[in-house]
């Protein structure tokens, strides 16, 4: 059954002819051209410091594959953007799923974080000067890019407490401080930094203190510290860099929007990456329950005389994923149909649900499944460990659960106290004006 | 913000501008008439062996005002009956959610089980005469109705088990066995039981060994011996009756459908009930997170100098609240969609991850207000503990959780292995090739 | 196999031979005449207002069956008390496990909350006359009593905001205000209340504010006007009263220990109290365990043509079950060893550990086994239903788990924090210097 | 407060006053000698290949001191071996979970897996001739081993499954076969491998049909083909290899105990090593929290202005984290402490609770210290997530928990499934007299 007939019933009238015909070419071009390409793209990477310096062949032929096949840059939404494929949020989720079974599905179709990030920040952002030197490279595929945010000394999830500084001297911006978890930062090809640090840092209000700006990779001061691994895979030669600034200095035109704006940005960056993320995390998961299948039905995999498929514990994690993920995938679709339906800020509450519940769902899936291939599944046999790593980076990216649920929790407590209490206090009196003026007495008083 | 404003953004086109206003009139009348009268109506049922002869006045009142109102009978889904109010199953299924915040609004709006689900079979299966005699009053809501199926000596969750049974003598079936759970044969308006049982235990398909009979309340060789309570409770009137029958004599004439047709009967009957009972439970849910709210901004119960709502663990519960109810809508949502597509046969998967999933998350969430209530949470001052069994019940009734999960599992494994171990084969061999291709060695085979 | 073969091996040597003689007395008394004697208990209880005045005879009889087989207070600890039976509080904690298996067997040997924690506190804290007037009689099983510290308008799991009024005029002490949730107030035979109140409202010390005082239950000014229900159960005879003090009069001679401490009783109070409440819920799990055992062997019950012993969901939670009930009571008779090696106030952690860790798997293990009988499980045909439902108080009283949580989070956090970061950044140092040493450089600095 | 004196109350008594000293010279030795010398250990085995053929020097000094201190083959217990330190396995237990927080702690002092598990089974059965060959040189850390029991090609959770051969020529056995995930067997100083595989494939008892033969690693026809990886983690220069058998020949005077006895062999095995796995993994779950203790007191890391020892979500994972590791670790102990009463043999049920538990708590431990951590969590800045990954395999290694959970389910369901029937019908029956002796009816039967 093509990936165009399994579209949940409700979400089914949200998707264009033409969005059902691209979701059926990206899941042929993932499964018969990218997944069979996963291994090969491993090896080309290499060993030891040659993963920082390469850039794996098979690559290129895909994306030229891909380009060739028009799936390019889909993910830039049609109703908020006109350089992109032209489809919506909830379209591209669909598409982003099936990406997300695939090492390089993603950049090979030039959908790939943080690219995506940052081509939404400057196309919605960059001035014309810098849309023609940094976008436009961008949406070709020709040059890649990262975002640096994260800093080492701090809690980085409270983004006020930001500290790379940045200074005017002239014409220039002065950029002094450290940054970690820059992802895409390893990679040869990553020719851009868009840096937020902060301009003002004594400014009243907490959130004018910070700007973003551009920073070409190789600019002096500017040194590559080394690249952090997770759960002992260092993701080269993408990789998450540690990276100083000492005096690294920058055109004033190189600003991003405006000075106290960084926020601004970043929070308009945030939505749609948030969807992209959770939906190749449920690819992510799709992809852990076809393993799953398989192996509970190898023949080779037998039991005490039982094939796996026939353990009815191995049965319920079969059936408790497939509810978990149809219930997560539903929970995006909503929060990506939201955003379509209008703008990120408005479906701030429906993007959260989907931060915090498809990472933890996902998480318990792939475990399944690693679980199910016993030591196999721990290893580098199966996609499942490093899936699962990954899957576990998206608990903490973007702030960690725990600030989106308070977050999450504050708004609608916020939202609704007075409403609700006023409410049930009148429900309660009406009750006990019905029960006295039927012969009973009123009820007891907490 | 009324119902219909609040309605997943996925899911709002798939309701019409009549069913949005019906949506809210549904939530005025049940916030404004059915809450505030909840605690009357428990009142009016009385103590003792009162409890099952009274029918509460109240309640009477509400119905009068609900036809008024035009709300009646709306589960009965327009594309599949006639005699309903006119909705989807999709539309019904918002309503029933607020239907779910109060005791007595399903009744007072004649939508409560099992009365809808008997309506159904008779609407589908019933004979004109049957219809004319049973159907009718139940549709105004003159008499009320029961199911019986399980039986206590067996395991009834495998409902091949059933033993009751039913013989031909001539012009009669002649009915003998017990039965226990059939619940509304409480009430003294239950007029009319639907029984199942075995007309033919012999047939060697154990599928069409079964079938469905109507009988009158008071024939004579009934007896209801009990009633079995629900953590405590015992849900008079309304109640679960543990019933024998004793050579019981009905005219052939109140067979449903035909002989050995039981099966086929309960399956077409059971599809929309679950999407009823889950969209009810996520009402109670929805209900919970509102007292949780009122409880955690009292004034009155400030902690070590601190308001709950400043509780980072409660707020937390707030937030997961909100997470698992939305994603436990958007998959009942989702099931009843796909019922309105086409039928319950075609959406099995659909409804039996709701029937799996929604149980669990209103647990969770139930039990989370009452640990914020304390011990006016496991009491008879918040509708926190009675909701909470209601709810325990649902992980039973139709079939534990383990027998669908089971089957669930089962369907998509025998559905999908053949197809996934040729795929994933093929992608193995496929990177094997593209890998020797490149100068590579092959991949380990496990 | 006996009880005082199954004491865990590394408790062995902390049960005295008497204590063993004595385990397996317990165990034949409860498995053979209590247990058996619980649904006569129930129904000697009757009906309607009937069952807050009746006594039920079998109980008497079974209170002088325990006398004489010398079963009898055995909960009062030898290291800290001389009118106990004798033994540990470790020794008894195994008895109180058995107990917690049946009604009736608590109260039938005399060792039934609140009356264990009452004794305690006259035994410790009350002068000869109180002792005389009131241990006495409830040693002997004449009487019952009931501690009153719970109120409704505030939080009362935070003790400061204890609101009821202790004022002294000359000789007598006058209480007013409310309590709820007075455990064992609803029994005819309760004839003393340990009332805890605010003496010193304005005392700067919130824990000097308050005073135990003892109240006949029939003083003058004494309502109460109801029973709390427990999800359904009202718990009758025992019940949990709610109750006003109207310028209820005590001699100033009722006070126990003196005024303003009142928290300094409560607190040595709680601890074995805790551990008595613990191992009856582990007895309760262990009986869930042993009727779901029964079940899943029952030939009756066979579902899709398996025995439920041979589904492997089903054996699943009976292993977590096990694994979990082990590690409950380990954790359990610990606190009571470590109570016994000194006492509760050098226990707090473990104590803790015990209230918070016991009553959670508890739950899980019953709701396993009701989930395995099906509606059986839910309904009075089991004795799960009514266990679970005392078993979620757990989670309530004497403090919500979030508190106890807190305060072992804090006291842990407190007592480590200095000496642990100082440990890892020495530890930190040192590797650096190591490193340095070898030719190598430093770590990265986070 | 030395680790002596955190010893479980109930715990103290086992311990003898010279494992008391010896508990915390180990720990001196770890905190101050080990732990500040993992990462110069994790520098020296350096990058690639080099990896592989590395012998840190540190490892070295670290032996020498610890045997200068007497910490040396603590692991051998003194009632059932005479060649280790003299403590039991309760008592080692302790010390296994100090060693635990260290990298390299288990090898310094020679306790470390397999090896431990070789020693003992070279101890048991093996003959002098083995014994001076090959325990001699473990027993004084010359030398490593490895235990060759997993098979890619079946599911090795079940040992039957086992195919690799082992045929008789003459005086010589021929194998032929491969082996994977072979810990240890990276290491060059690994010469030894115990290998377990089928001499007699047709033996009607599946449990006869293996041996354990000895193999010197560099015997002719012996390939390691590669290294498995754990999540990422090579765990070089241990690491885990998979290797093939092509007409390997030993004498046959290298046969373990006899011919058909290998099941016999691995049971013995498994036993103390399952508690020496389960200690260690304690022994991380609490340097997680140590380190989840110094992260949240970190001053810099303040979100939100609070730091984070001030969020109750936080703190109720320190909470529940110490509640987890005190019922694990006591869990473990009993398990070793009937042990030590008796055999492993006799500690089925207690084994396999701690097999069961212990991974469970420790991976939702470290869990919740990486999620504290955020992003350093996940990263090679902490010990974390390598701690998890190893934590990890432990719900694998040794079967996978669900073979465990169903084997301990299987036993007690069989052991007591008659008794318990025949108790629960005798308790059922003498009630219902009761009850018709006093005038009520006999219970409803099920």
């Amino acid at each position: 059954m093509p990936a165009s007939a399994n579209i949940p019933a409700i979400a089914q009238v949200h998707v264009s002819e033409h969005a059902k015909r691209t979701l059926d070419l990206v899941e042929e071009f993932v499964e018969k051209e990218c997944i069979p390409a996963d291994p090969l793209y491993l090896k080309q990477i290499g060993e030891g410091e040659q993963r920082w310096k390469s850039h794996p062949p098979i690559l290129e032929e895909l994306k030229a594959k891909a380009r060739k096949l028009g799936l390019w840059n889909m993910f830039l939404p049609k109703n908020h953007f006109s350089q992109g494929a032209g489809f919506s949020n909830l379209e591209y989720g669909l598409m982003a799923e099936i990406l997300g079974k695939s090492r390089v599905a993603s950049e090979a179709t030039n959908n790939s974080a943080p690219d995506t990030g940052n081509m939404e920040v400057l196309a919605k952002y960059g001035n014309e000067a810098q849309k023609k030197e940094w976008l436009t490279p961008l949406l070709e595929g020709e040059i890649r890019s990262a975002f640096l945010m994260t800093e080492p000394n701090i809690a980085s999830s409270d983004a006020t407490n930001i500290q790379l500084n940045i200074r005017r001297e002239g014409n220039e911006y002065v950029l002094t401080g450290q940054k970690w978890w820059s992802s895409g930062a390893g990679d040869p090809r990553c020719k851009v930094y868009l840096v937020m640090g902060k301009s003002d840092p004594t400014n009243p209000n907490p959130y004018r203190q910070q700007s973003v700006i551009i920073v070409p990779a190789g600019t002096p001061g500017i040194t590559v510290h080394r690249m952090m691994h997770v759960y002992g895979y260092d993701d080269a030669p993408h990789g998450h860099g540690h990276i100083t600034f000492k005096n690294v200095r920058v055109p004033v035109s190189n600003l991003v929007l405006g000075e106290g704006r960084g926020f601004e940005i970043i929070q308009g960056r945030l939505g749609p990456g948030r969807i992209h993320h959770a939906m190749r995390a449920i690819g992510s998961a799709e992809k852990a329950v076809e393993w799953l299948i398989a192996r509970i039905n190898d023949e080779r995999k037998t039991t005490f005389g039982k094939q796996l498929s026939s353990h009815g514990v191995i049965l319920e994690w079969l059936a408790r994923s497939r509810i978990e993920i149809d219930a997560a995938r539903l929970t995006v679709l909503n929060a990506a149909m939201k955003i379509d339906q209008n703008d990120a800020r408005s479906a701030l509450k429906e993007i959260a649900e989907a931060k915090v519940f498809v990472p933890t769902i996902t998480l318990a899936v792939i475990d399944r499944a690693i679980q199910a291939f016993g030591a196999a599944g721990i290893s580098q046999d199966t996609p499942l460990s490093a899936m699962w790593a990954n899957a576990r980076t998206l608990r903490i990216v973007d702030g960690p659960d725990e600030v989106h649920l308070q977050q999450l929790a504050k708004r609608e407590n916020k939202a609704r106290k007075d409403e609700l209490t006023a409410k049930l206090r009148w429900q309660s009196d009406r009750a006990d004006q019905l029960l006295l003026a039927n012969g009973f007495q009123a009820k007891a008083k907490m």
